[in-house]
């Protein structure tokens, strides 16, 4: 998905954290959506459903939170940098437990192998993006 | 929208943090998420559209935001706390910046006025949550 | 949530399909999104999930369409008829089978039977809106 | 974003219209979506912010529907070919108002002209689902 970095530079206003992670962080949450999206739906029709609850269940918050956070870096003339870092906060975490959790049946179930390696990557690129000094700032800001 | 609390009732786990709050919130969500779109919709067929820009784009975020806490709260049996904090607290930010620009033009434009309303009705249904004892652990946790 | 109606008699361009109607729709969407959201949670943590996989997965493409059609139904200033019957018309085929799989738990799981109830509201809804005749006329040029 | 099809491929009960096609309908959804919602932010800080109304209208709507359709996509073990196929009619369309739209301003507005060529290659891969012998046929049934 090229096309992101390209549409970001053409903002009139620039793109506060960098457009080349901001584009880096939108394409790994879309990719972190659809993945848990057909990771949900694919542990819905395995056998050893009783097992995969918390998978399922890991996954849509992973793929409505990753989902959102694209569409807020994707407004980047409007972005409001606490907002931004809550909801990046919120995505590292959530994608976290997801991948840890696909990572219990990776093994056996490809299709939790391909999503724990795809929310790894939406976590290394939220990440680098709260790891701004932009963001060191606001971190020091909420905890004073 | 009655049925909310009830629905929440009927789940197994119970509901963390009350099913009445967090009824309340996810109701109180669910209408921002309305009146936001609906206002940024009228904004946008207003003669004085290059003085809504601010308030188009707030309404945007806003009503994004809003659709993602109310869809998390949703979730009562896999719910993780920390995840929802973060996104209360960007729900909560998100909206107090609606209300304010709405409020800016709320003498001249009716939908501003309601749309102020609902964000103020959800700031308070949402920092109701925040300010619960599981909440306020939570805080003192990201602080130290 | 009656702010809705007020919300969309402020639009300058009025509703095409009428506000009454259109407001009862965003709103019986908006707690069907709900519902089904809360019962896809409850679901998960049944003990009998095997017999629940369809069940959850309806209720995750309900809430989903649902969610879409109250958000394409607040824009009455931007509205393409076409779009939103092919999207009404979804939803209804969508909240159908989603209230007919709950039905078959509604005895002994309180969740879908609640979600059964809001799912066939949201039927009458959006079927009272494609029975308008704008919509009639556009479904006569479809099959034509 | 070549996980998807990967992804799609793991799906136990297969990919009724064809994980290919599938996949790329999903990616071209997505990245309607990030161009869509990007376009319009540009949009809302231009000088010439009178002319671009419909151009933002337009481009939260395609948003919108595509993310649905995205996500619809995404679940291909608990497709509703019915469902599927009505939003893939309703992406078209808007899709197509939305490129007709960011034509207009394409010389004068990169983003739009970005947005535009996004849009287009979104309508190709949706119509190659709704051209498929499945989708045919649904459509004879509709029209009888």
């Amino acid at each position: 998905m090229t096309t992101t970095q390209e549409m970001l530079d053409t903002v009139p206003t620039g793109v506060l954290l960098g457009s080349e992670d901001v584009a880096a962080a939108i394409d790994a949450c879309l990719r972190c959506t659809q993945s848990c999206t057909t990771c949900a739906d694919a542990d819905l029709v395995e056998d050893d459903i009783d097992e995969m609850r918390e998978c399922i269940a890991l996954c849509l918050n992973c793929a409505d939170v990753c989902a959102l956070t694209a569409r807020l870096l994707s407004r980047p003339a409007h972005s409001d940098e606490y907002v931004i870092h809550r909801v990046l906060d919120a995505c590292v975490r959530v994608c976290t437990a997801c991948a840890e959790e696909c990572h219990r049946h990776a093994h056996h179930h490809r299709h939790c192998a391909l999503s724990e390696t795809v929310c790894r990557e939406c976590i290394r690129a939220c990440q680098a993006l709260l790891d701004t000094k932009t963001f060191a700032d606001i971190q020091r800001l909420a905890a004073s």
